[in-house]
């Protein structure tokens, strides 16, 4: 613990300067989701990274105020969400263990009988926005308003198009959710359910935005207000799940490389915590076969190298 | 990081005797494995904890001195040998990602064409014994050696009548060496690796000396005389894996329950680490379905959530 | 073929008769499917059996005239009929192996790219549908024309309340159709696709209806009318399927048993072929746990045994 | 049947030039097994097939009297051995459904409990060849005395030579014999069974030797020197689990075109049975990708079309 010592009069800004500049002599990487026009539209060139301190303060390197699509990122918060209304009762519906399967989509439902892995996967996110919605009457509505407020950016918003992109090729998350209906997992009418999903992902947002909506996992529970969303052990039992599910069937190599909690969108993004310290958001739209931001996974890494601020 | 601060002129004698007297008013918890009979006649009342500091300082509670048999333990320190020898050519030959499946150990061999999915799962196991014993010649020897330097005990040594009655169990593990074989990722005569892992596996020792032989991986890949077995990163590597797989498929519930790195054994064992501060041992007999101790998760999770110590 | 020979100049009368005594011996067997009232409600005492010649004599025992909902066993007729239409390039979108795996539908569905593994189950079914609907406009009422020109019964028809109450219950074939819908191998929107499909099931025929109306594979091909529907090699195929796939996965038991092509529905009813000899329905109730008629299993077997007319 | 009455003053020799002159058109197809060197080295436009009546009378054309090896083919002799021996035990032991997976070997196995699903697959195949030892104590010895006997020829036998190579290859197997073993499927030790299994499979015989040995299941189960080794109904089994299972993951194909009781072997050889007509046997090196005889599959299928001598 040492270093974190040294760290705690450090502003971020040379670190995140270096990443930058050495991210910059190997661009391009990767390549952007290309099933919705909205994604495959952006430039795998771009690169941003910010780091937000628990007080709020930020740094920030790049395209780091550039807005892209969250995507699957978006999950984390609406499993906060959900956790902060029903508490222990949702792990009922939904598990928490890695799916290890690039296939566990629809093949593990079968085998585990409409329950899903876990809350990051597709299915076990539709099971988590399925409850919020149930609890709420609009968990997209409740989402973006929770960003709004994290993040303090007023205009932070869907993107309707997208979200509209995402419903017309949406014929496998529709199977998914009246697989885990006919399993009774599911409460609300699936097109109903469908429709919040689509608008949840199709949330546009900064790394700046991010890494500050990220601050409450950073903080053990506590809002940017002061005000406390989840309980001590709520917090870190999402970090938990971050770490061991966030990245897809690549979670291991994702804790094996950078050693922080952290969950990854199909746009590129890339949200991470340091327990008790910080949080970042990277983004770079080229992704690697398993559907995360090339370089984004790249700078996180020489992050937790550089700093040694991994939780390992 | 305040608790840590707090925590540092903490003895964890008070701790342990605390979560000694909770683990006593619910005794006897899971069911001892009883596929051989060394391990079927432990009683499952037993327990024992130690906490190791970095400079080998040791606290304990109960049966803490009481040598059990460590099984699947021994897969953290094998694997450590063997990285500290041949580095990352090994990952070419395991992978790194949580099975996240009951019935990983065949299925996921042949969908992966014999790459076991991490070092932890018994194929992942034998293929790391395998290449250390290519590279030394003595695999389980070079393993007992170790455990023995690390711990100070100079009398921690193999049950041969434990690796007899896994040998008479073996043929579980001979279809996973046989089939690994197949694919050309084992490179020794079977009935050679089959009787180096199980020795391996069938090493006794106490909490006290577990606790202090896993201290490497506390102080960032350094021995306990003060050499280097693991460069930094390979240390935190290792923990990596151990939070994202250590506990067959129950590594997400033991990440969101206790959330620190973690590897059990059918005995009855459980060790972990708080990266930069301490390691701990756990012993008790009864094993849930997942084949971890019951009253070890839950004696490891009091400690997180008292202390504070978690990664998360 | 002596025994060939030997029945040429039998009538079916006595073996039905004798067939239905040892069924009554044992009756009750198995239960009846319960996801739906109307299957539900039938007696699992009820059996009917009947054989039809090659000139549309027909024979029959017990029940043999009371109308049981068909299900299943519809499959046999939509897929003949769109073979009839489109020819080969059906089996580029439905496959024609065995599934072996109770857990088909869904499981292999995505090992194999939204390509079923045979038009009997029940993702296999959804595709044939969807492309006689493609082809027909009207894919179960060309069915139901085409079973009351067969049977000679002008008023076999849909039970509506049967399909909707399969459509309230319909989340799982929803899943599939929209799982096979996102690798492009579904035409028709997904609500008409399962109108459909739903009505087809639905239908209501008696043993004496359908083993007049299966006549055509007996007679290589040939309608009651005397009009060609398939090729010679077209009905061959279509018993060779429901050899190898009629019985969801018992149907190597099946043949194993009784050793003819046949098609089983969770509604009670088989129907099976003697090429170029008659056919036979037989129905009761009671399922066994993979949803084949016991009883009705139970008497083929008896009939190829005391007839010698099995394939084999 | 009207075909079958004309085909009864028939002999086969002018179908059988017909069809050898169609080969011969499209020669090489395919490609031999080159996983050991014996069978490596034959020519792929080496064709030979035979039809043995009912009587013994056999018709040949090509390399028809070519010894080859014979590889999967003797899992049927080896199964009516056993069969005739233990009967309906046997099946408590191995199923007889389609495996429908090409990775059927271990992953079914697991799923399944060390229960085959079928005794030509290699895992069902290896515990006939156990099942069979225990009762003759000579396994391979039986079954090359009763391939002698009923093809006539006293120099048919093992090729050491290919049993080594096997042996040499035989992880694959040795996992499958340990993993049924753990379950306590197999009885004798698995290097014996090996030994038994692998020279089972070398043993070299040609089309006239096959189809004359097959003679058995095309006489519902009565020998060359008219004896009965199987019952009828036992026969009609044996038949029956060839269609659904002779030709690994395409007997559904195998079935649909050919329409026959069929079993092959990556030798090249397939045989097959018309019951109560006459046996077939047909060799030719090249394999498709799924193991079976390229040719030998289009002239059976040739056979049956100009014949009509399909069960269907």
């Amino acid at each position: 613990m040492a270093i974190m010592t040294t760290t705690s009069s450090l502003t971020f800004q040379p670190v995140l300067e270096r990443i930058a500049e050495e991210m910059a002599r190997t661009p391009g990487r990767g390549r952007p989701a290309d099933y919705i026009p909205a994604l495959a539209a952006r430039d795998a060139r771009s690169f941003g990274m910010a780091v937000a301190e628990l007080d709020g303060t930020v740094y920030g390197v790049g395209d780091w105020h550039e807005p892209f699509s969250t995507q699957s990122i978006t999950k984390v918060f609406t499993l906060a969400l959900d956790l902060a209304r029903e508490g222990d009762e949702l792990w009922e519906h939904v598990g928490r263990e890695p799916s290890g399967n690039p296939f566990n989509s629809l093949v593990q439902l079968e085998y585990e009988n409409g329950i899903p892995r876990n809350p990051f996967i597709n299915a076990g996110a539709l099971v988590v926005t399925d409850r919020l919605q149930t609890r709420s009457g609009d968990a997209a509505g409740e989402l973006r308003d929770f960003l709004r407020a994290e993040s303090g950016n007023a205009v932070l918003d869907f993107d309707l198009e997208v979200a509209a992109s995402e419903s017309a090729h949406g014929d496998r998350n529709a199977a998914l959710a009246h697989f885990m209906a006919s399993y009774g997992n599911i409460d609300n009418p699936v097109p109903t359910l469908l429709d919040q999903y689509f608008r949840q992902c199709s949330i546009t947002a900064s790394c700046a935005d991010l890494a500050l909506a990220t601050g409450f996992l950073a903080r053990h529970g506590v809002r940017a207000d002061g005000t406390r969303l989840l309980s001590r052990s709520q917090a870190k039992q999402v970090n938990a799940v971050m770490l061991t599910c966030g990245t897809y069937d690549a979670a291991g190599e994702f804790a094996y490389r950078v050693g922080l909690p952290g969950k990854s969108g199909v746009g590129g993004g890339i949200i991470a915590v340091v327990p008790g310290r910080c949080t970042l958001c990277v983004w770079s739209p080229g992704l690697d076969e398993r559907g995360n931001s090339v370089t984004g996974v790249a700078a996180l890494e020489r992050f937790t190298t550089l700093t040694g601020l991994s939780v390992f």
